[in-house]
């Protein structure tokens, strides 16, 4: 798509007014960047503005309004940033808004995990007590504001260049980054405040940037599937695919598309945040230090992100160390660790060491021994989460297909979005029955976190924008609590598949 | 005009939200009234609102936006405020929207008038000091407030249902309100911020109205020509009658505005606060207390507003009692007051006894003795304020239409407006040059407080409002103070028409 964001600057050198020539500050600037809204606060400070610089300047319009005047020519200079603000973690970007090129990436925990690591203890701790709401807003903004300080000293960007910041997350993350009582979220008949995109002002929001500068929220579509998801089908372009075809964004919730007849149904699943690491014992972000990658053979092998000794594993590698103990008969189908005397032959001698007794008691593997912050392991409690994550998932998928009338073989294409890790290894989610095994795994793409690149769309792309609020209004919410098989499906999908090797 | 407010209120009872039919509440209430804007601040509101109604009660909408969501049915309580702002008075209605009744008024002094009585020394001010530009803001906000304050004490109006205000003022005080530096309107070339009117928020310029509540700032034409000559044309319908046609509305500084082959032109001319009762040494603006109107004939006969002791004496009666002195000869052509012993015969002797010396040794003309509050006079030292604001009206009108082509006797009619009193007597404006003699007089009509009647036109019609912003734009603007001939006929208009009797 082309570059066309919502804020674009013009250099302009204007007539100096005389006796002759006397039309108002605002309309001189309109005679030569065309008609403009403009707020009291920026037109207080337009006259000094135009005449600091002889009445030459860098106009910064959006669509409809004027939000800063600077002197000399600046239109090198027109930053933005998009953002991906997930339960567990938020991940950011700085675009170059002229060249659509990404400068600076950050990411780390939401900071409101401290007060419950899911959507709906946030939702009960923002209504536990009158300042609870403003806790959670004021936490969440205040980091985006640090990510943006570092974004901006790494890059050597003056923070007032930046003119717009563009939001996806999921409605509850939505609801309280904009410091709307969330309560309607979390109970029946689970009703958002808000559907359509929201244009706000960046100080509305407490966002630091430009002070004149904007700030989009995307659409969501229902209580519990938000703007993440609408981004994310508009970086896939999924809605424009032929189908049948399934996305799923793997988060602290796991929001499903599908794609079937020219419709589009979209539903979430509490899937908790093991595949970004947390409640998982050596669980970690995505980030230097973690290993991302794992496979067994007469060793453990791995690789860790930056190259250092590795602090622990993130979601990618959970995966893999799960499949690879499933496919070595380690883990059972039930997901029980196997104790070192009771397993299968072949399993090699370098391997069996690892398996041990923590001191509560229960069994877990050890991944790398002795590293500076201590070994980094995998035990039967993490076995335990991976087991609610995928069911919670893999339950919701064979709901949406039924619920349509598809096989998982009818799927023309399968992609796995989230920001969990490197990539995801096709065979070990099908290994783990996160994804049926009928799929052809070539069918398969994983797409990264796909509700940061539907943020920076928006930010560089009018018309993405407008497409994310018709996708917005197109796709159908599916509550799959109300599906009287879900619990069904869920028991059984907590079951690993039968591992054919 | 049909009563077409901006604001509009809309009771509904909405359809309870079920797990069928689960749209965000912006969406439910947008299928109810149509689509809208809403601000960061209202959306946090709005799932509050709607349910502690059960979803019934009444939206309050503008064009674009909406601006609250009240509980029952209020539809009956819906309000405006209109202020006309001037340099030395301002004047302020409160409106029923529904039926365009106008329910309260109230006017009185600008207190900017403690930092100067004309604009030139407001402008001044506001450079000072980096404090002086608020002060001059908060001083005029502060008591447009204390005005809306009272006006609802009156009416019992509760200030939350007020959701608008216009206000129409010249270019300085709408920039000083506004917050916005004046500086550039007090120098060559004279260049106003902005011309197009202003839409905006009641919270951004510190009016206390509704939370949400919107407020219009008029279009100006010019530094020296604003919102309130927009305002008078907008409400005299000027620009439709059939030219020429004049209009001069006289206040601290007169606006003149011609209408002659389709053309408008507008020009401003410096009178002082005289006609306001500013600047004299007895005057008061027209309420209870002032003298508003004056004959003599054997003796001084006056008109109290109220039917109180006189106090004072305001703008109308001021003309009337210089016309009469005039007419008796107590004044002579150069505006010399005569002392008793040198006047003609036929002046009554009751009349010959109020005049007096004062302490200062000059003379003084007693209208009325022993009030409460001591003499009402007229002196010496108010004739030639007097001269001073009828030579600089009659000197721009004399301009405007030699620049024209055209001669007083073509003019269809003339339109005389201010609010300095009850009306003006147009023989006596004639008899003192303020009006050229040449004009019939039936042609000339008084159209009281113009600016506030346009005021209140842009509230209660946007199609008033765009016509306001049409004036604004085709109005040209005329600099007197660039023709050379504007000394000349300043000092000719000085002196008092010759006398016929």
């Amino acid at each position: 798509a082309d570059v066309r964001p919502g804020v674009r600057k013009v250099y302009v050198e204007l007539p100096q007014p005389t006796l002759e020539d006397h039309v108002s500050d605002m309309a001189r600037l309109q005679q030569a960047v065309g008609q403009f809204k403009i707020s009291l606060s920026e037109l207080r400070q337009l006259p000094a503005a135009l005449r600091r610089g002889d009445f030459k300047g860098t106009a910064v319009l959006t669509d409809e309004w004027l939000i800063d005047f600077e002197p000399l020519d600046t239109t090198k200079h027109c930053y933005g940033a998009a953002f991906d603000v997930g339960t567990t973690t938020v991940a950011g970007v700085l675009l170059d808004l002229n060249t659509g090129t990404e400068i600076a990436v950050e990411s780390q925990m939401n900071p409101q995990i401290s007060y419950g690591d899911d959507v709906l203890s946030r939702i009960k701790h923002s209504a536990s007590c009158p300042g609870c709401l403003e806790d959670l807003r004021s936490a969440i903004v205040g980091d985006m504001n640090a990510m943006i300080s570092k974004m901006c000293l790494h890059t050597g960007v003056n923070r007032e260049h930046i003119y717009e910041v563009s939001i996806a997350g999921n409605t509850t993350m939505e609801h309280l980054l904009c410091g709307i009582d969330p309560s309607s979220l979390g109970m029946i008949p689970f009703i958002p405040a808000h559907s359509a995109g929201l244009e706000l002002k960046a100080s509305e929001l407490g966002l630091v940037i430009n002070p004149q500068g904007m700030v989009y929220v995307f659409p969501v579509i229902g209580s519990f599937v938000g703007g993440d998801t609408v981004a994310g089908i508009l970086s896939t372009q999924l809605d424009s695919m032929q189908g049948p075809v399934l996305l799923i964004d793997i988060g602290t919730n796991g929001e499903i598309v599908l794609l079937h007849d020219d419709k589009i149904l979209a539903a979430s699943t509490a899937a908790g945040p093991a595949f970004e690491g947390a409640r998982i014992q050596c669980g970690m972000r995505a980030t230097d230090g973690a290993i991302e990658k794992i496979t067994i053979d007469d060793d453990v092998r791995y690789a860790v992100i930056g190259n250092i000794p590795a602090m622990g594993i993130c979601g990618s590698a959970i995966i893999d160390i799960a499949a690879e103990l499933l496919r070595l008969g380690i883990i059972n189908a039930t997901g029980r660790l196997i104790s070192r005397d009771s397993l299968p032959e072949n399993v090699p001698p370098a391997i069996k060491e690892k398996i041990r007794l923590n001191d509560k008691g229960q069994l877990e593997f050890v991944l790398s021994g002795s590293s500076a912050v201590g070994d980094v392991v995998f035990t039967q409690k993490d076995i335990r989460e991976l087991q609610l994550a995928v069911g919670a998932i893999r339950a919701g998928v064979n709901i949406m297909l039924k619920q349509s009338g598809i096989r998982a073989s009818d799927l023309q294409r399968v992609l796995i979005a989230g920001g969990f890790g490197s990539f995801i290894r096709r065979t070990n989610a099908q290994r783990l029955g996160l994804l049926p095994g009928e799929i052809d795994h070539q069918k398969i793409v994983y797409v990264g976190n796909a509700s940061l690149s539907g943020a920076r769309w928006a930010l560089l792309s009018m018309d993405a924008r407008r497409h994310a609020e018709s996708i917005g209004q197109k796709v159908r919410h599916v509550e799959l609590s109300l599906d009287p098989q879900f619990q069904m499906e869920f028991s059984e999908a907590m079951l690993f598949p039968a591992q054919t090797q």
